[in-house]
Order: C-alpha cells, then structure tokens, then sequence
C-alpha cells in the first residue's frame, strides 16, 4: 500500500461519521463525489416512499391529509432542516423550487426594504438563476439589479441598497463566501441579506439566527440528499415574519386555508411562505431522507469535509503531474465549501473517463472538473482512489 | 334488487369504460367519490415509483437525468396530457404548483396585452388561490384586479381589459362555464384568455386549440390521478410563445441551461413556462398514471360522467327525502362538470356519517356536501349505493 493509501486507512479508522455510510445506497467500487449534485440515496427511502404511495395514498387517499401529517409536511420538514442551518425552529417552511423561493425572498426582501432604497445587488459569480430570479424580482418591484462579486459588496452598498442575494459557496469554485461579516455590512447599510444555502447546507455550519440572516433559502437535494428535485425550502427570520409579503400568496398560506375565503389573510409566521398544495412524494421522500442527521453534529460533518477536501488535494498534488491541474477552490479553510473544482484542458472528457473508471464527479463548462465531498458517505479511502485515477487518467 | 339497483347493474354491464376501474387501487367496499380531490392510486404506479427511487436515483444517480429522461421530462409528460385537453405537443410544461402557474399565466398575459390595457378580471367564484394570485399579478403588474362572476364577464369587457382568469368548472358548485364563448368575448375585446382546467381536465373534452385559449393552467392530482400534491402543468398556445415573458425565468427555461450564462435568453417554445430543478419523484409517479389513458377517449369519459351525474341525481330524488338537500349544480349537461354539489344542514357531520359507511365525498364549508364522479373507476352500482346511503344518513 502506498504511504497515501495507508494514511486513508489511517484517517478512516479514526473517522467518527465513517458508520454512517451504511446508511446509503453507494455500491464498494464506486468513489461518488457528485453529491454537491445530486445526493446519494439513503437506503431506508424506498421503504418510505413505498408506504406513502400503497398505503397513504393508495389505502388513506384523502384521510392522509390529516392522518398521516401530509398537510403540515413544509412546516414540519422545516423544522427538522432549520438546526442543521442554525436556526431555531418555525422559520422555515419546505416547497417549491429554489429559483421560486428565490423569487419570494428577494421580493419580500425588497418590500421590507421600503420605497426609497431603489437597488438590488446580486452576487455576479453566482449560479445563474439566482441573477435571472433576481433580475425579474427587481423589474416586478421597480428596483434597479446590480451585479457585483461578492468581495465588492461591501463598496457598493449605500442608501439605495434594498437587498443584497449571495451565495454562501460558489457552486462553480467552491468559494465559500464570509456570511458573518457581508450579513453585517449589509445590515450597517440598513438593507436585508438573503442568502442561497444550496452548497452549504448540510455540509458546513450556517448559523442563521446567529448570523442575523434576513432570509435565506436552499435546495434538499444535494447534502441534504432528498433525491432529484426534492423541494426547496425559504428561511424567514422571526423578527421579519409579520412583515413578509408574498409574491405567490397562494392557498397554502392564508390564516385560514379551508375558510376558502374571497380575502387574503396572510397566515402568521413562516406559513406564510407556503405557496400551493405540497408535492407530497417528493417532500416525504426528503422527510423520510434527513432522518440521517439523527445525532450527527454538523461540526462534526465541517471538520471532516475539511479534512476531505485537504487531502484531496494532498492526493491530487502527489499524484497528478505538475500543471496538469488548477485548483480554483481556495486553500483557506474559512473560504472553502466542500467541494474542490480542478482547472483542466479537456475537462468534459476527463470526466468521462474518471466515470469510467468509477470515480464520479461532474464536468462544469468550460473548463471545469468538480468533486464534492459528502462527509457522510464518503471516506479517505475514496478520495485516495480518486486522485491516483485522476493522476492515471492525466497519464 | 331494488329498481334503481336493477338499473345500476344494467348500466355497468353496457359500460365501455367498466374495464378501467381495475387498473386502480380501490376497495370492493368502498365508494370513492373524492377523485376531484384527489385522485385513487393507479396500480402500476407503486412498482414504478420504486424504479425511480431505487434504480433511477439509488443506482445510475445523476446520470438519470440524461439516461432515465429526468431532464426532458417537464415537456414530455406535457406532451402526455396535451391530447386529453385539446392541445397540440409543444405547448404544454408540467411542473410547480398550480398556484405558480397562475402567477405566470396572469403576468405573462398582462405583459402580452400591452400596457394601456390596465385591467385583470378574475373569476369571483373561483377557486381563491387564483384570486389571491391574480391580485399580486396585478399589483405586480401595474393593474387593477376586478372580481366578476363570469356570467357578467362579456358586460365588463372593454379595452382596458389586459386579462381574464377563469376556472372551466367551479370547485364548489361544479358548474361548468362556457369556455369557447367566453373566450370569444375575451378575444373581441383585444384581452388574453386564462382558463384553470383544475377540475375539468381528465373528466370532459376542453379544446385549447380549438377554441382559441391563450394560456391554461392545471393541477394533476385528481381527474388525473397523479398523486398528492403532483405538479401542476401551463399551456402557453404556440401563436404566443414567443411572447410568453415569464416573471420566473429560472434556468430551466433558459435556451442554453447548461451554458450557466449570466445573461438570460429564454428557451424556444414551451420551455419557456420551466423555472427550477423538476421535482423528479412526483412528475415520474405522474408519468405512469396518465398511462391509464391509453385507448381511453375524452369523450367517453364525459358521456359517462353525464351518464352517473344524471344517474345520481335520480338516486338522490328516489332515496332523500324531499327538501333535505339541495343541488347547487346544474341540470343541465352543458353547464355541469363531473361533480355534484349538495347543500345540506349539518354538511360537516353528514360527510362524517357518509364515510364510516363507506362513501367517500367531501365537505367544503359551510354547508356543501361534494361528490366528484371520476368515470374511470366510478360504476353506476357506485352511484346507486352512494344515493341509498346519503337517503339512510338523512334518515
């Protein structure tokens, strides 16, 4: 065995989040580092669907809406998201699609704002819907969008700043932007943060509440591992709540749902986030998923991706030759996500091979290789492998 | 027998469309007239579900969302319903809930009728999510909203009509209104036409493109079985879609979404309608279910559906004693959708007696008892043992 092969061992033997791989769907040949796309299947959630679908659905039909908690599902579910993010419990409701959910946050953000404050800054590096969403947010609510890097936010802010949409990690480079400080500068401006938590959540402390986030929204599917599309979830600050003015004031969040009455009346707290009916399957799917977190610490889960993602790189460094490679992930541990994207000519077949050869990853255009790193599924066996097969694949 | 169970049988023995009901998962002992809620679970959809989760997601992971179809799936299963409301392929996305396909049919038809059109109408009898949606797609919008019922809709048309939001079938009474002369009148006065199809598609014939329709939305999950909380769909008519400028512009409608381009130029066609990441479980369990439609025609479904209605109401008349209930639906065939409403004292316990015993309807506040009649799995036996039941409950 080879030194960095037996430091893998090393290293996974003393992992202490190393059990909770079995709790997953990822067969042994198989190094899966795409989970910042799409999560590894927990392996208790075929179970759980299957019963939502015979015997919820099938069995209970209406009934379910109460018996079996369909109709309070977002609240719940939000509640069981809200530590792994640093909040306390309802202020986050689950549904609809991040890009929705971003919609609902910038707008309200905007409202909140007043008037006066004429600009919403979004973060130019960010991936692209959060601009688009943004963009629309801003024509419909008569505000000016100005892109800026999130290092310049703090120089552009001013009197006419009503909010500012960031992402928490940079889904191309794995950049993880300062939340503390940027939500600080926001707030010395008098504007509200809205933060994107897609490529945080789940792999990294976010302290909300702490922090002071205004709204923050995310996505479940990639380290919360809800499965492909699972719905979004809106954090609403408890201080914000009353003062939340929906763009999508749907059924879901009147005070009085089944009152089916001709007036709004917006529901109190994060309710008044819901939008319409909940898409049940998907969001069981994702209950049924988090239960994985059961007595993980997302401490625990930050040290480790730490010291995944360091020695990837110590793999890469030793294994793949000299200026094969450019990594765009900061070295710093307090700029980084969990991920490491890799500069390389030819990256989109580089990753056809790496696949081939059963090293998972995904190829972002034009350029890019990007691994993400799953602390609970993922050892340093694997990430050992996958930089001796990315060294072999660069020949 | 009785004579009315004499003709039941009779009628179910005749039925063309008798062969559906096994297909479903329904009790032999149950009557489940809630299909307008929420439709009964087809049995083949619990075995493909469990391919989804567990070989689509669990094995071939982000690979599916080229190999298992995950990606296209929005327009193909749009597609899929496009024949059972009158549509041409390529104007139809499924996706979101049907609340958010409101805010982007209303806003997008706003901006197509022009600016000096300052004027929504909407439904006053509609379902309230529409309306609640309607009046912040007005807002946001710069328009007025005016609530009319639709009978005074061609009174109240004029040029400064922008848009006109309706429901095909009304959710409480099951009125059916006049979607082609409607439309019509919509059209002389230079507005765009919108019709919610909740709780008509699946149960008569629509003719989008016959009729002239400019946009639709609608839900799945009940004539069309697709599951609790399934997504919702929006037809954008061709003529208007390179028009159609959707207020979420997330990067699935994007024309290039895999180019993560920081400017947004919009998908061709019907892509346009997408927003965010599909929800992959709900839209593929909604995908099996509409396989029930093979070989089935809208236009046997509405004949049946008149047949059991009719045949309802005569049940209702031999086994209620006079002036326990009255009907809020029509008589007449052109204006009744595939339910029959009852209003009733004590509507609430009522409903609760109905369903200890085995038939299944609903409740809708304050004084409405709701029976939905979905031809695909309700038999005339069904219907002549829901009216003796209702006789015996009111004693």
């Amino acid at each position: 065995m080879s030194e960095l092969g037996e430091r893998a061992a090393a290293l996974d033997a003393a992992d202490e989040l190393a059990g909770s791989r079995k709790q997953f769907v990822i067969e042994d040949d198989v190094v899966y580092l795409d989970g910042n796309s799409l999560g590894a299947l927990p392996a208790h959630v075929p179970g759980r669907v299957e019963d939502v679908v015979r015997r919820q659905w099938g069995e209970l039909r209406i009934r379910s809406w109460e018996e079996s908690g369909w109709w309070t599902a977002p609240e719940r579910i939000g509640d069981r998201i809200a530590p792994l993010v640093g909040a306390a419990a309802g202020q986050i409701v689950v549904g609809d699609s991040t890009s929705v959910n971003v919609f609902k946050a910038v707008v309200a953000a905007a409202r909140m704002a007043g008037e006066d404050r004429d600009e919403i800054l979004v973060d130019a590096t960010t991936f692209p819907t959060d601009g688009y969403i943004a963009e629309s947010a801003a024509r419909m609510t008569g505000r000016t969008l100005r892109p800026v890097t999130p290092a310049d936010v703090p120089g552009v802010l001013s009197d006419r700043t009503a909010a500012v949409l960031l992402n928490h990690v940079d889904y191309r480079t794995g950049r993880l932007h300062d939340l503390p400080s940027l939500t600080a500068a926001v707030h010395a401006a008098g504007a509200l943060a809205v933060w994107d938590l897609c490529h945080s959540a789940g792999a990294l402390p976010v302290g909300l509440d702490e922090h002071g986030v205004d709204l923050a929204v995310g996505c479940t599917y990639k380290y919360l591992n809800g499965g492909p599309g699972s719905p979004a979830y809106l954090y609403v600050r408890h201080a914000h709540q009353d003062r939340f003015d929906s763009p999508l004031p749907g059924w879901n969040s009147h005070a009085d749902p089944f009152g089916m009455r001709a007036d709004f009346e917006p529901a109190p707290g994060a309710l008044r986030g819901r939008v319409g009916t909940p898409d049940i399957l998907s969001m069981l799917a994702l209950e049924a998923a988090l239960e994985v977190w059961d007595g993980v610490s997302i401490e625990a889960v930050r040290a480790k991706s730490l010291a995944l993602t360091d020695f990837f790189l110590e793999c890469v460094a030793a294994y793949v030759g000299e200026g094969r490679v450019e990594s765009l992930t900061p070295p710093a541990h307090e700029r980084r996500g969990s991920q490491v994207a890799l500069r390389c000519p030819d990256a989109g077949d580089v990753m056809k091979r790496l696949i081939e050869r059963g090293v998972v990853g995904d190829f972002r255009h034009p350029d890019v290789l990007r691994f993400g790193f799953t602390p609970l599924y993922v050892g340093f066996a694997d990430v050992e492998r996958a930089g001796r097969v990315l060294g072999e694949v660069l020949g």
